[in-house]
């Protein structure tokens, strides 16, 4: 039994709650390609599969050659992005790799979204490379399948929170999810694995970092949780309007931010929207012109926490933007503002180095993304994918072992590792 | 017995009509803070509700710590914008000022228009503002209430002409109210006190000059009540399609401006818009790259009027875009296209010179204003407000006084004046 | 028997059948004036309602004053366009000119749709030159009326096509119109005469050349007779998507462009949206910046069509956008992208030249217009009309005649002619 969500998370559905009833998870994401591909969503809604069950899943519709209800986004893959594409989900700990549809349809809604086959119904450019990757596969495929994947990282995804805040928006250009996007792709593109966690989710402790997009809508419990969760060790890293409404929509009559006031270390009694971007002042994360914050300002007044950047304003000035707190032996972030992409992953990234979780794979050059797996085997393996029309050339740091992907040939410790334009390396170890 | 209008003038109500059933006239003006308070909402409002009956109005709601059906306009005001506010209403004549609403509610629509309290039902610095002011006019009170205020310029409002002009618009930039307002805001920021008068006005020569936006919708008799106000020496200023349409808007089959024409010494057959705003020849009001008009240009050709300008265009030029004509002992000045604020400006301080009534309050900083008032001792009062975060220090030019506001401290004619950000003096003749 | 088509071609009618049971076309076309007056749409609409059945036809409605159903299109013709247009119309061989309205209302959705009299009811600056052309007409309208126009050129006008993108819009900038318009005013503004064909039309033949602008939806039957009409020597110029569908909106399982595959000598089976203009490599139209194409990619590979040019592109880089091809006694040139206006002019030149049919038209100023016909007389009539605000001049080429504006002054070849600003000459060879 299984249900193929389009596109997940969407918060329409409670994939947590439908997940409960399915043998594996499918999902159906669609994703940019030509320059826009770069394994983001094709990754994202793995993470999040991955995370319903903590299991492999299907992925059971993807692009074949376009997509659309017209004829206005065809962006047929550039030679190479096919197979990448297979691969970034088998490194995500997909099972298989399904496309919508098998030949291109010749009249009706769907006449633009394309197929592995055009509309002649004769072997194309698209067919020719989803053949050599079936091939592969064919070859290579004990060795990758039913991976297993241990992330030190995970984000708590509430929709409550999503719809609560849509219901009170607080920008035209910000929301739940432009944040929690944000915080997910700074560790994507730190090559940082994450998982997802849900309010009902007992795990929490399987994590060093969890990350929290504005939780606007949770339970006493669910803070409650939370603000254990640091005091037992772990990092929490919060962003603005968490804590503000109990689980009914309905604003706390308390000193804010609520149950998490202590973890937090600080109170707020006022906010204001930002007409404006602010920076911080005196550039504390030393991101240059991207030291920006905007949307919505909390004006924090700290109790226990340090504050790690105000307002550069003469109003707001006096209050803080961003903090830190010790609470037990973990410890507390906490974002009052929207950050620019830049201040989101510096925050971040400053976690994960207190956390002890940060290596080699934030040095790999932009375009290569690393993920590492356990197979079947018990063995270790490193996937090195480079999401650019350029070739990459980087060092290898993990153990010696073998390219699958190259007749396996021998790849050593130390050695440099050569990625040819939308091309990868599966290294795996001896 | 009293109504509170919400943000009058609103053209779907006719005010004039419902006061004459009301005991005192109540309005809820709701106004820009932070870097957007210049006392123009609270004035504009205040200047139409004393209007409407010739005597004191209430405030029945303004902003409280922020507003808005959602979170995207929370703009708490900065420190003294709470208590500036509340003067500024008195000095245009109100006799209380309520909020709306007293503490910020937990649920529901109005969630985040925030009262006096915040949501955490905790005194904070919104509500210690508050508590200050209302203690200094529990001190005070006395001496600024039923204040009455004489203006010597009025302005012609016709809720029927925005309705004729909306159901035929010339312009998406420009429309009856962005007229009406222009030329009250080139008043206000020229310190110029201000009433509106209305069609069914019976009062035209109180005033010296009385100022007109587009009157598209006018009666015959209201035309000819306005020439011969302009007869009997007042100074008229008429904007652009004035007289076009008689009171069932159906347009008048005669050389227009109608009824107003030998007032105004000209005629037109003609009109265009403009794709692109054009310069007036010559630059004729000094205002440099301000010297534009645009949407609509009406090609007047004289016939007593002094042309004052002309388009500087090879067809529209040899068309009179705006003249001035003596007719009786008054005159009338009449704009047939859209101006900008600086010409507008130019206009019309241009015939407040020739009607005598500039001097002294022309030449305050530009944030300081300042407005005068009798109370109920017959004692004059000048009230000065500074609307920005920077001190201002200017002469005092009036009578001998003390300031209401500093422990009755003498003020002296001659002597500077020095206010703080967002601060005020009330300064009370001898 | 009549019916006045409200600015043809308009898709939702099918004018081709409904002129079948008229006996005289007419049409009513509304048009720019001011600065936007080029005689454009008057021409375009022109070429239409002539092609509809070979013959003359009238102008039942057309600007008086101004236009529009609110007042923000108000724009009377500068001084001598209401007299040019006249001729501009007659020109393109229509027999009657009337006014919409005779005098303006004074009331209702039309108030601002102004006639050739102004609400004041009395003679005006529009009413003056009407007239003045009127009793030009009445001397010299015999010469003129009846015209028969025989062009070389014809545009092919497939409403179905229009439908058919329509439904699987491939760009929100541009679609069937905007390359049908762009290929008919790259034409007119080389005064190269043109008429409409339809996919019922049987006079291929009467045209050197024939410009197709996307035929989305074509029989194989119509497909065929055009391969047929370049065996036999015709030159035939064909946009993209040309081909794709049948009569039934249904994508043929053929390789594309399905029947047109050997007249133009080349195969596609992939395209893609551009998200960015490309450039096409080398310049090949020598046209500087505006060497761009965009929004639809075609990925041809030439059979035995020549690669008149490349997209300048790593991937697309190696399939041509535009060919060129010999088949038979003719050629077919294809544009499998959507190009700028002076690259569309620099490919529609290229055949004209290829098909001798290029001349001393071509090289007058850009603001003149020269139109050619035979009267009733059997004699050759040239109109040189001149749609701008300064004079032109440039030599008379033609056999020598008289212009019958300037009472029959005699217009001699060599000699250079002087039009004053929105002025013509109309010269009757001896």
């Amino acid at each position: 039994m299984t249900q193929d969500f389009a596109s997940p998370p969407r918060p329409v559905v409670n994939e947590f709650d439908v997940a409960k009833s399915l043998d594996i998870v499918a999902a159906n994401p669609y994703h940019g390609t030509q320059d826009d591909f770069d394994g983001e969503t094709s990754t994202y809604e793995g993470d999040y599969s991955r995370s319903l069950k903590h299991t492999n899943y299907l992925i059971t519709e993807t692009n074949g050659e376009a997509i659309g209800w017209d004829s206005k986004r065809q962006f047929p893959p550039y030679d190479g992005q096919f197979r990448l594409d297979v691969y970034t989900h088998i490194s995500s700990g997909a099972n298989m790799v399904e496309y919508w549809h098998w030949h291109s349809l010749h009249y009706g809604q769907e006449t633009y979204w394309k197929g592995v086959l055009g509309h002649d119904l004769q072997p194309g450019r698209p067919y020719e490379e989803v053949s050599r990757t079936a091939h592969e596969l064919q070859r290579i495929g004990p060795e990758i399948v039913d991976l297993r994947i241990k992330n030190q990282v995970a984000i708590l995804y509430s929709s409550d929170s999503y719809h609560g805040i849509e219901f009170m928006k607080f920008s035209d250009n910000a929301d739940y999810f432009t944040v929690l996007h944000q915080m997910w792709k700074a560790l994507y593109h730190a090559n940082v694995g994450v998982d997802f966690v849900f309010p009902e989710s007992t795990n929490f402790s399987d994590y060093k970092v969890i990350v929290v997009p504005p939780l606007y809508i949770a339970s006493d419990a669910l803070l409650n949780r939370l603000s254990d969760y640091v005091k037992n060790g772990g990092h929490l890293v919060v962003a603005f309007k968490s804590g503000f409404c109990n689980e009914y929509s309905t604003v706390r009559w308390q000193l804010m931010p609520g149950p998490l006031k202590d973890a937090a270390g600080f109170h707020y009694q006022e906010f204001s929207n930002l007409k404006q971007p602010l920076p911080l002042k005196d550039d504390p994360f030393h991101v240059g012109t991207d030291n920006r914050v905007s949307d919505w300002a909390e004006m924090i007044i700290p109790d226990t926490a340090k504050p790690v950047a105000y307002y550069d304003h003469p109003f707001f000035g006096k209050y803080a933007a961003i903090t830190q707190n010790q609470f037990g032996a973990g410890s507390l972030t906490y974002e009052g503002t929207v950050l620019t992409d830049k201040l989101q992953k510096a925050v971040l990234l400053g976690v994960l180095d207190r956390a002890g979780l940060t290596g080699p794979d934030q040095k790999l050059p932009p375009t290569v993304h690393v993920k590492h797996a356990q197979n079947r085997q018990g063995k270790t393996l490193h996937f090195f994918l480079n999401y650019s029309s350029t070739s990459q050339f980087f060092p290898y740091t993990y153990p010696s072992g073998v390219n699958l992907l190259a007749q396996n040939a021998s790849v050593n410790q130390g050695e440099r590792l050569l990625l040819q334009p939308w091309d990868l390396a599966i290294v795996e170890e001896k």
